[in-house]
Order: structure tokens, then C-alpha cells, then sequence
């Protein structure tokens, strides 16, 4: 009984009814208040991501006329070795976010031990662990922490706290709760500080807009990203490549980007960093023949080391102090170290054309990565380096192609809070076509963007249902490093797939602009419901202003669906399909359910195999019985020239579809208008 | 990029191979080395235990002549806030143990964040986290820490080790390893210190039994505890209860103990942990008439104090912040508190005669439990709190029971390394049969002890299954809690299961023997066979020193298990059933697979319905044809007389089994014999 005695001889800390005291909120922003509990870490997830407001962007959002959340209940203290935050929670509240989740919309009830891994079937583990979450009252919460955290979504009850409900006896009483209401969002961390943000609405889609904004708006991708990946298998050579991209062509499938895999390397696993000399004997020349053909190259790595590399030496004194498959884990902390490899990167890559990187295995399974306990030269210990690690990796690259002045658009592993703008999709080496369908919707409530890449399938169905999907998120990629699928390697499917694939090509200025709205305004491109009108449906989702899409199973022969207020009209054939109700669909195998809101346009361009090809007719697209206007934006589509204006927004109008006007909005840029003609077409009408 | 200007001023720390340094290793036992990594903490799994080590029993065990482990390679180092352990791995060496493990047996090459919860089908959230591993080559280690722990076992390479594999290229060398292989096991918990202890064998069981004896030694039951238990379902009343205990006895089936459900208590969850007046208006009376009757009472209860309780005022200072199922939290780490526990149990239920308490959900499920981050009075946070919460129950009812001088024996749903020495069984509320099992065998590696409980089954062949694994774990239980099952609820099945309860009560006088051998000597009475001969079976185990049990699963008509070194005989038939080989058997509904190791005797009574009933003669079954010999502890079966050496050992032995000499081994004690008859039965040979 030895501790008894120790602790009798010291003062008891009595526990009664005690709330964390209030912090201290300080508004940063429009809209946009922080407060610090404890000390301020050395890194958080916005330091790691050098996060810089977009303050005019901000400026532009709803004016907040009342303070998001009642401030005066939101608190914060020290308990032992945890740093925690209280924020308060109305009855009525749903939540939504906390990562990249893959089940379900509404997040109030659980608790979340986030943190970044290589994502398999719970809610804790994640390609995204973002600590963010948004209230269906219409805010949002960002705890800003590299530390894993604990997130109590709306669960516990403090001791002796009035607002608890009524103690009830589980013996006797029917209404005996399992799990009692509770009227906080409690989290914390192992670590000295905690930084909260808090953004206002007054909308959930205005909090998540602040909340980009804040992180520095979303990503800018070029318009050839927006087109389709095709990424072949591990070991192909050159000619290998080569060839896989001229099929692509020859069969009149679009592509815009090939992808290569490890075996461009010399050595992976850990990696060279250079070109094989074996697989790949003349990289200026195999670039030369990709560019030429308009198909860009996207490179395949991970961060690890080998001793064999060139890297090795003049990086040797900034490695963590565990490896990754024996590889040497740069710390990309040290700003030394960053330049050495931004420089590579240049070298070998983008110097040579290559336009972007697939950043692997930054996230985690334990056994393969360092252990939380590991040391880098920066400071940071294992866990927080994991953490932010995808983060850092991104931040590098973007800064290697920003310096460079041409746009780049990747993948990565593993990604968190504070890299909207980032132009990296998430991936995943799980394959569940429904799971990938809420990534898809969840990614928006995490401020990443999400690839529901397809890879193989069980039959010819599945293949064009998972390839319809593809085209529908983020980066639209067939990824066949393991399976060798080509888009046509299902006898008789080959055609709804290509459908599917030119789909993608035909709405880029619809997407593109998309895309303006998520760095210019912050608003995410793919919206899950919940961020619209509260729907908690994961199976479909808005893409853009003004496309519900509700992508199909395969084994299924029809689906339901939820229309939103405003009436609906099938995207392709223009069919009425409903109003505010929830509606079952029985889509041919070529056809993806998408349904435009009354008076919306799509612009469009017509069928192309390169988006990023220059498109110089827009067909736009009016849906419904009211007049239609539409938000259209466009640029160089390559370059950073609209970061100095060298771009333009429009608004596009029309009474009835068959005529209306182009004007433009913005005004003071020398753009030259690259749409030199216009096709109206009036696609939906309820009579 | 605030951060890297900051990190660009700060001096880098240039991390290349840098083991941790090593630790300052002392012998503060005979074979037990213990060394501080940074600071000793306020409280660890020991500490919380209250453990006095048993310095008699250890200096029983084998002399150590070396070390253990390489301790020169032992290291330890704080990073940031992580405390580090390193310990040595050599190449062929297997480890058992990190828990109460529900799968498999090698834990090399995985990593386990050891955490209490409710077990759900992982490796990190077990009942038991105990994180204590034992080695193949005969030593375990103890990271005595009361915090959530990373164990990366075998796993993880540093950066610039020497010892590291050679490095290969994924793309070329089919002989690229995604786990190289690693030399140590690493460990660490987020806090200012960690205290590892090493444990010598010179056999792996050698390290388990210094490790109990460490911890005070394994639990001594009393006799009547061995029987067979039952719970009545929640709500059960008094003349309920009365009347299910006499079906037993009419029926003639054994029952020592009457298991009582939250129902006892006047409201539960939270508690009012007094007799509930209308479902036992007369407590006293009811406990009068079970005692006379022989069975024993055990309450379940939870730690959760209502506000309506008696108990709420007088503890009101003691509680933690937030509450559980709106109960409140006593704080038993503060003396007055516990005290104010054990004079209540002592009042309501000890000294009525209630024997034993069952105590529900001391382990988890998140959105259950108190946060990581609660505030407790005695210091220790939640997380902290949650590791041990388990543990300080069972001490302060132990040292309830042992006050009164009455032996208990309990159950509970969350206990961890320390605990050995208290007469508490872990339960789940999984009901996998395969993982039950699996539990059978990882208790002893884990230090505590498991009940296989029965509760309902889709059909009699799934019952007598269930029933007969029952019998062959730390407590034989039917938990009727919730589904009402009587061990005769299955028609036609009745005779089997009745079988596999007597079989309980015959051998008494063996399992008797093993818990003294657990509580005097540290060896477990179930032994993994990791632990006998390194086998990684986790469907078959060593039930004390010489009978192989290797229960069957509902469905299956045959099973294979594998007999080590020595001759075996069929444990009712004596029949030869093989040497060092696996064999399948195909045993009836009625039979459990029991194998008798050659020259073993089995010290038994004839059935009785009590296991707490006197027993006078002793049936000696003989196995094999070479001369037998066994050893045979007894006492008075239910006080704590034996402590101060009212108990005997003596040594069996037989030339042939017909006829035999019981000889007291013990010297000094005033203990007299209880058992005046001996039968010597001759069961098994090879001819």
C-alpha cells in the first residue's frame, strides 16, 4: 500500500462540479476566432502546413454579427500531462467531419482518438485524421494540434454539472439512456498547449469556407489534372509507358496524366530518387515523348532513403532516428534538408517535365513506420512527425512547382488539417467501392481532397460502376500498378466506360470553376450533403454549385436518392426528376444518376482526349423552366500567372437555353478570353 | 512557413545511430532487475497493485548465474514527451504475452498500444494491457507504467544500426522483406518516466513465476470458489433466487456460487449499492437461507455511485470530474475514500455473508467511460486512471475480505499487471468460443485470470461446448444474466453438461493443489503451451502440472492437438493416446479431450454438490506404468489461517497405482489432515 500513504500525505484536489475555466478568444480573422489553452507548441498543423490567411478572400464571406458559438462556456485547462478544450453543444446539434471518414455523416455520440494511419475500418485511424468538425448550427471547430487528440464528440458528463439529465434507474425504467445527453465537445491532447479555432457560418458550407480561406484557400489545380490518370504497372519501362499511353489514344480513350510506379526508380524501397538506367535509359527523352503526345508524367515515391542514393550523403545529418523499410526519413523540418530535396525534385523531375509526384506511405501502419517515440533533428517526436509528415511533403513539392511557375496536382497518403491548399488528392490501398463513395463526401468536411481511384474488378459491371466513380471525385484515376487493368479490358464494357471518361473531359469548365471556387472562395468542390441542407446521406453528393450525383453499385439494378429543395432534371437527358423528395432511380449500365437544379448551367466543352488541351467552344447546358445562370471562371490553366490577376470570372445567362450572354465580372486582368464561341443548349424541361 | 524560420534559428540536432543510452540496471530481487527511464513516476501497475514482493518464493526459484539480457544493450531516453525503453532481441527468439490477447500466440513483429477497454477484437484494447512480454529464451519484462503504452515488439529498424539487414530493391529482389528483421523491443509511454523490470528464468515459466512472486504472489481461492457459479438473470428476486439455487440441488447439479445481477441494488447504473427493498425486502434472511443451503452469494455490481445512494454524500469530495453513466467516480486512490468503500461492502454485504463481488465496467468502451483528460483528486488523469481503475477494486475489496478474515473470489472486467495476487477472474461480454479459449491461455501470460463464462448457445451441442470450456477456466460460470440458460435448458442435453460440472468438483483436491502453487510458488494454474515447451497452440492448454486439456467447438466432430514430450493417457479412459505427436481425436458430445502426462497422479473426490463441502477421501487416479507421484496442498479451504502456516503439503506417491503413500512434505504447521481415506485407482497404461 505504498502509494495509499504517499498520497495521504498529500493535499487532496477536491473534485466538484468544475468546467474548465474560460479561454481567452481573440478574433484573427473575419469570422475566425482562436484561443490558446496552455503554451503554444512549437508545430501545429497549420504552422506545419505554412498556413498564411487569405484575408481578402475572408473579407468577402457573411459578415458575423454574433459570435458563432456562446464563448462564455468554451474552456480550456491543463489536467496532468493533457492539454484540454470544452466547447459547448447545444441539444440539437449535429456534427459532421472529424477526418476522412469512411462510414456514416454524423459524428456526435462518438469519440475519436485521430490519428494518421493507413486507413482499414474504424473511425479513429485515418488518411486524414483533420481534428476539424462542423456544426449543423453553422460553425465550425478546428483543434489546431500536430499531437494525436482525443475528440469526445458530444460525449461524457461532468460531474455534478446541472445541465445533466436526470439520473434514471436501469432495473426499472424503460427510459434509462445507455449513453446521456451531454452538452460539450471535449478534447485533448498529451502536451503542453492546445490551439483552438473557431469559424463562424452562418452557414455549415460558409464555417468550412472560412475555414479554407484560413488555411490560405483550396488548391488550384492545371486544367490537364482535371483530366483522366492512368498510372501502369510497378516495373514498366519507357517503351512499356510508351506504348500504354499511344493505346490510349489509338482506342480514343482521354488521358492526361500517366502515372508511374516504383520502378522508375533505380531502387525502391527504399529509393534512389533517380531514373532507372535500366527501365528508363534516356528520362529527357521519354519526357520529350510524353509532352509531346500531351500526356503528362506523375512519379511515384515514398520519403525513404537508400543508403545508394545521392541523396544519402548530403542528407545524412537530417534523418529521423528510426527508418522505413531501412530507408533514411528526411526531415523536412529542417529547411537544409527541404532544399535538397526541392533541388532533386528539379533536377530529375521537373526540370525534365515531369509534372507532379504520388507521395506513398506517409501515413503510417505501425509496423512499418518509425515508432511515435522516434527522434528528428527538427524536434518533432514520431507521432507529431506523423502526423503532419504527408503535410510537409506537400508543402515542398508545392513550393518546388510554385518557384518553378508551373501548376502541379498529385497524390498523397496521408494528409491533415491545414492542406486545402494543397493541390494532392488522398488515395487509399483499401478498395471498398461504398467506403470510396463516402470518402468521396467526407473529404470536403476534412479540407483534402479524395481519389476513388479504380484499380480492377470482380466482372464488366463493377469495372464501369468504379470507373463511373472515378470520374466523379477529386482526380478522376484508373490506378493498374498491381492489376494491369487498362479501361478497356473488359470485353462489351469498353464503350460506357469511355462514356464515362469523356464525361469527365466534357464538363472541365464546369469543374475548373469549381475548382476557382475552391481557392479564390474556399468552397468545396465536392460537397457532402450535410454541408448542404443537413441530408446525412454519404451515397451522394454535390459536385459543384449545381450537379447531384448518386453513383451506382455494382449488383445493383436501381438506387433512391435525395432531391433537395428545387426541382431536379437528369444531367443527360434533361428528364424531370423530382422535387425535394427522395426518388428511385434505374440507370442503364452506361448512365451515372446526375440531376441539375432548375435555372443551373453546366458549361461544357465537347469531347477531347487531353483536358488540358485548349478548348475554344463552350456548350452550356440549361436545365429547367426558369431563366439559368451560372458562375464560369478560366485562366492559362498552367501557370501561377492568375495569382497576378491573369485570369477572369463570368456569368454566364440565358431566358430559355437556346441564347443568352457571356459577361465578364471581374475586372483589372489582361486575360484574354479563350472561349471564342459559344453553343446554347436548353436540356431540361418539366413539360 | 513560420515554422522553418523558427527551426532555422534553433541548433539542429543531428540524429545518426543513437541507441538509447544504456540504463542503470539493479537487481532489486533474486533474478528481477529493475531500471528508471527519466523520472519514477507518481504511480505505476505496482504501485496501483499495492505489490509487496514475495522474497521467500523468490528465493525458492533456480539461482540466476547470468544475466538475463544482455543489460549493456538495455536503453532508455526521454524524447520530448515520450519516455523510451530499448531492450535487446535476439534473432531466433519468439515473445509471448502483452495481455489478456484474444488471437494467436508469437507477438514478434507486432505493435500493441496497450489500453484498457472492453475487448472488442483488436490487439491494443484488452481487458488485461498488461505489458508484460516473456521471451522464448526464458525472461520476461515488465513496463511498470500505469499509462497507455506502445509496444513495438520486434519491430522497427534505427537509422544507421549496424545490425540492420542489408538493404534490397523492391523492384528486382524477390528477396525484399516488408518487416525487416529488428534487434530490440522498443517501448514508450507519453510521460516523464518509465520503470522497466526484467524478470530471469531460467525457463520462460521460471520468468512468469518470479514475475507473480514479484507482485506478492499468485491468488488463493477458497475452495468453494472452485466450484460451479451461476448468475441469475437482472431483476431476479429474493424467493427467485431461492428457488433457482434449489433447482440446482433437486436437479443435481453442483452450484458453490449464486451470482446476483444489478437487480440486488435498490437502482443501478448508477449504483445505490444497497439491497433494492422490493426485490430483497429481507437481505439478512436471504443470505441466512443461501448459506445454509451451501451456495455462496456474489453481487455484481459497477463502481458508479448514484446520487440517491448513501454512498454519494460521504464520498461527494472523492469523485473524479466527469461521471459514468451519470455516476459518480470514487477516487480510490484517496484512502478515505476506499475506506468509506470497504466499510459499506463490509456493512451491505460481508458481513451478511456475501462472498464476492463481480465488477462490471471498470474497462471501457470510450463513449462509456470518463475522457483521457478527467481530473481525479488523488492526481491521476483518466487515461491513467483507466489503466488501473480495475486494479484498485480488486485491492480494496481483497483487503476488505482478508480484514474479515474470509477468503473471496471475484470477478472483473478490467485488471492489469500487479494483480496477480488478487482472487479476481476477468470476464468479457464477447462470446467468440475460439477467442474464449485463446483467453484460457494468454491469462497466465498476462498475470491474471480468466472466466470462459457460458451463457446461451444456439443448440445442445453448442452448450455442452460451451459448458464444458467453462469448467476448464479460472471460474466455471453459466452468466444467465441476460438470456435466463439453466445448464439444463437444452433437452436431451442435460447428462453431458451435468458430466462437465462434476467433473469440476472431482478435481478439487488438483486445482486446489495448482492455485497454491499459483499463490506460494507464482506458477500460473493454466499454462499457455508457449510456456511448457514454446508451442504456439492457443486451443490447448496445461490445466496445473499434468493434465492437457483441449477443449472442442460446436460443430466439429474431431480436433487435432498436439501431446509434447512424455507419454499421455486419455484422462477418464486411461487409454494410451500418443508421445511428443499431434493426434486427432474424435471425442463423444459427453467427453472433454483430457490428457494425463505419464507418471502424474490426479489427487480427486468423488462428486459432491459443493466444492465448499467437506471431503474426506481422496481418489488418486494413476496414469502410465512407471511409478506416480504428485503433490497435494491443502488448508481449511476458506480462511487466511494458511498464511500463518495452517496448511500442509504433502507428496503422493504410488508404485503402481493400486496402493500408494501420502507423505506431509511441510514442516511446522498445526494443520490436521482432512483427508482420512485415500482410494488409488490405476487408470491408465500403455499395455
Amino acid at each position: 500500500m505504498i502509494l495509499v500513504t504517499a498520497i495521504a500525505a498529500a493535499a487532496l484536489a477536491v473534485v466538484t462540479y468544475s468546467p474548465p475555466p474560460t479561454l481567452k478568444w481573440q478574433q484573427v480573422a473575419p469570422g475566425v476566432w482562436r484561443a490558446q489553452v496552455g503554451k503554444k507548441e512549437a508545430v501545429t498543423l497549420l504552422s506545419a502546413a505554412g498556413s498564411v490567411p487569405d484575408k481578402p478572400g475572408l473579407a468577402k464571406l457573411p459578415k458575423v454579427t454574433e459570435a458563432p458559438i456562446p464563448f462564455e462556456h468554451a474552456g480550456g485547462e491543463l489536467v496532468e500531462n493533457h492539454a484540454v478544450a470544452s466547447i459547448p453543444l447545444s441539444k440539437d446539434e449535429k456534427l459532421y467531419g472529424l477526418g476522412l471518414q469512411m462510414h456514416g455523416s454524423d459524428r456526435r455520440g462518438g469519440v475519436y482518438h485521430l490519428r494518421m494511419d493507413h486507413y482499414s475500418s474504424g473511425k479513429d485511424r485515418l488518411h486524414a485524421p483533420t481534428p476539424l468538425y462542423i456544426s449543423s448550427k453553422g460553425y465550425a471547430v478546428l483543434f489546431n494540434t500536430a499531437r494525436p487528440i482525443a475528440i469526445y464528440a458530444g460525449v461524457g458528463n461532468r460531474q455534478g454539472d446541472p445541465a445533466n439529465p436526470t439520473q434514471r434507474d436501469r432495473n426499472t425504467d424503460p427510459n434509462w439512456d445507455p449513453q446521456p445527453a451531454s452538452d460539450a465537445v471535449e478534447a485533448s491532447v498529451q502536451a503542453g498547449g492546445l490551439e483552438v479555432l473557431v469559424f463562424a457560418g452562418p452557414t455549415p458550407l460558409d464555417a468550412m469556407r472560412r475555414y479554407s480561406l484560413y488555411c490560405g484557400g483550396g488548391a488550384m489545380p492545371p486544367k490537364w489534372a482535371l483530366g483522366f490518370w492512368h498510372r501502369v504497372p510497378l516495373s514498366f519501362s519507357a517503351e512499356q509507358a510508351e506504348s500504354e499511353a499511344r493505346q490510349f489514344e489509338q482506342r480514343n480513350y482521354p488521358l492526361d496524366v500517366l502515372g508511374l510506379e516504383p520502378g522508375w526508380q533505380s531502387s525502391s524501397y527504399p529509393g534512389s530518387f533517380d531514373w532507372s538506367p535500366v527501365r528508363f535509359a534516356d528520362p529527357a527523352g521519354f519526357m520529350k515523348s510524353m509532352t509531346q503526345s500531351g500526356v503528362h508524367v506523375n512519379l511515384w515515391e515514398n520519403p525513404y532513403v537508400s543508403e545508394k542514393s545521392r541523396l544519402f550523403e548530403p542528407l545524412h545529418t537530417y534523418f529521423g532516428s528510426h527508418t522505413v523499410w531501412l530507408g533514411a526519413v528526411p526531415d523536412l523540418n529542417v529547411p537544409a534538408a527541404a532544399q535538397i530535396i526541392r533541388d532533386h525534385h528539379k533536377q530529375v523531375g521537373v526540370d525534365l517535365g515531369v509534372s507532379g509526384y504520388k507521395i506513398d506511405e506517409v501515413d503510417g501502419v505501425d509496423v512499418w513506420l518509425w515508432p511515435d517515440h522516434a527522434r528528428f533533428p527538427s524536434g518533432l517526436p514520431g507521432d507529431e512527425m506523423r502526423q503532419v509528415y504527408g503535410v510537409l511533403w506537400q508543402r515542398e513539392l508545392d513550393r518546388l512547382f510554385h518557384d518553378s511557375g508551373k501548376r502541379t496536382f498529385g497524390l498523397v497518403r496521408g494528409s491533415n488539417g491545414g492542406a486545402s491548399r494543397f493541390p494532392f488528392a488522398i488515395y487509399s490501398d483499401t478498395y471498398d467501392h461504398r467506403e470510396y463513395v463516402t470518402g468521396i463526401t467526407s473529404a470536403g468536411l476534412a479540407g483534402v481532397m479524395w481519389c476513388a481511384e479504380a484499380r480492377s474488378a470482380a466482372n464488366g459491371e463493377e469495372w464501369v460502376r468504379r470507373m463511373q466513380t472515378a470520374v466523379l471525385s477529386h482526380i478522376a484515376q484508373l490506378n493498374a500498378w498491381s492489376d494491369g487493368t487498362k479501361p478497356w479490358s473488359f470485353a462489351g464494357y469498353e464503350e460506357p466506360v469511355r462514356k464515362a471518361m469523356q464525361f469527365r473531359i466534357e464538363i472541365l469548365p464546369y469543374l475548373y470553376t469549381a475548382f476557382a471556387q475552391y481557392h479564390f472562395e474556399g468552397t468545396p468542390v465536392i460537397r457532402a450533403m450535410s454541408l448542404i441542407d443537413g441530408g446525412g446521406e454519404t451515397d451522394q453528393y454535390m459536385l459543384g454549385d449545381s450537379i447531384l450525383a448518386a453513383p451506382m453499385f455494382a449488383g445493383e439494378k436501381s438506387r433512391k436518392l435525395r432531391l433537395p429543395a428545387g426541382r431536379w432534371y437528369d444531367y443527360e437527358t434533361g428528364e424531370y426528376a423530382g422535387a425535394n423528395q427522395v426518388i428511385e432511380v434505374t440507370p442503364a449500365l452506361d448512365k451515372i444518376p446526375l440531376f441539375v437544379r432548375e435555372g443551373a448551367l453546366i458549361p461544357t466543352i465537347a469531347p477531347q482526349l487531353h483536358a488540358g488541351s485548349p478548348a475554344s467552344t463552350l456548350i452550356v447546358r440549361h436545365y429547367g423552366d426558369v431563366p439559368g445562370s451560372a458562375r464560369l471562371y478560366d485562366d492559362d490553366g498552367q501557370s501561377y500567372d492568375f495569382e497576378h490577376g491573369n485570369c477572369a470570372w463570368y456569368k454566364l445567362t440565358t431566358e430559355n437555353g437556346s441564347s443568352g450572354q457571356k459577361t465578364r465580372t471581374s475586372a483589372g486582368s489582361d486575360w484574354n478570353d479563350a472561349y471564342h464561341e459559344i453553343i446554347w443548349r436548353h436540356i431540361g424541361s418539366k413539360h
